[in-house]
């Protein structure tokens, strides 16, 4: 079966965002607007640099660029529910790092929207793509989507 | 001293509702946009009346409309922080309830910043101001700002 | 007539900024949400102060900070209409200023919204308030309220 | 060269939706954040329905669910420019429609940033996805990406 197809599992990650929605959230389908997906898929990304690397997105000299996100959405979730925001790596490379981040309606294990987030890893003053600093590969490594 | 100037304070407040900040809140000032504050206030009432009333708003005959939002700025608050959402009815019309909303950074006991939101009971069908459902008044005796 | 309770009018006002609306500015009443309308007079004072003054947010030693807000909402307004918005200084102080900012549906005289804006002038180096800039006194008086 | 690679060219679109930019659509980098280039990719495709199309989101009995977005982000935008949004039919399926919709820096001839966008057609009682509306296909072959 095609990876990439395949709905995103829970026991697949290990970096784990619970996300509180907000009334506004909900768009006039009374779903989770689709743009507020991505949102949340911004909020659990901010949070795992900020929580497992010490990359400052301000001051470090290199910093990672986002030049693609894939997203698919198979199922609404909607105000109030909280939804369980995951992160894995699911490719790495010399410059480049490729996230799945998938959300999770709660005491579901197939996620119910997930993408694909590039970063490239940019000198700040040059803006050139550039190798992932050497601190991050192990973290990144810890944080490989799990086979099941 | 004027009551509307004063600061509220924590113990003012029988409803609260942390309300978890994302990336997106912060402005380019590094803070919570002054807009988000108001995001913050419709988050706590919309919680409220769906967790301490049966009003739907979708579907109750007579509904609240905001007619007035008056909202002060004191400290500011900045992901990624969880901020302390209190709600208190300040006062209760006829027609009309001034309920007075709080945030507060954890741990502390004044107000960052806060604001009276105005709600005129409305008949849907009409779109003409009217009494306040009879279920509603003992929930707002309930929450009444609480005298220190 | 209290003046503060009185309508705003178009020609009251001097500086317009008409305002294009996204499908995302509806709630789930299928209006726009008061939350967006407070986007909205951030989205007229930033321009004012972008197109009618030298002030820079980010750089000037003397800037404004956002102390209250007292929004008032009298109609509905909804995407795909374009908002007009208009803004005119009702007070001036020694160190803060008034705004009035106000919505109008193209071709209405009377505002649908509008708000109370007040900005206190800041030392950026103590955040102590301070005179409001020379420089911003005049440009702030030819934009003042027009008396019908 | 891979088509879903190149840049997009203004030339190739037919369907051209200029979108107000917001102070607050910049993010702490100062620049258009990345999930408002998602918003303004809603925006446009809503505009497009609504123009060309007498298809009714909230009525019509066989209605669009978008399922995949895929964003690519090559060029930086901000707050106060205004961005030109642009939208063609990518490819048409019985069931299924790819468009593209691309944002220009004003005068640029090659986008900032773009995306596939896919609508799959559901019946809106039994939510199974369906055959594209008749009425409809005429219209997006009118919109298909032009070949330059």
């Amino acid at each position: 079966m095609d990876k990439a197809k395949a709905i995103p599992r829970r026991a697949e990650f290990a970096y784990l965002l619970p996300v509180q929605t907000r009334w506004s959230d909900n768009d006039m389908f009374g779903h989770l607007n689709n743009v507020i997906y991505n949102r949340f898929f911004e909020t659990v990304i901010v949070s795992f640099y900020r929580e497992c690397t010490a990359l400052d997105f301000f001051s470090s000299p290199i910093v990672p660029y986002v030049v693609e996100i894939v997203s698919r959405f198979k199922k609404p979730l909607s105000y109030p529910e909280t939804v369980d925001a995951a992160l894995a790596v699911e490719e790495m490379g010399s410059r480049s790092v490729r996230f799945v981040i998938a959300l999770f309606r709660q005491g579901e294990s197939e996620a119910a929207a997930w993408c694909d987030w590039v970063h490239v890893f940019v000198d700040r003053a040059t803006e050139r793509p550039t190798e992932i600093p050497a601190a991050l590969r192990p973290v990144f490594e810890s944080y490989r989507r799990i086979a099941e």
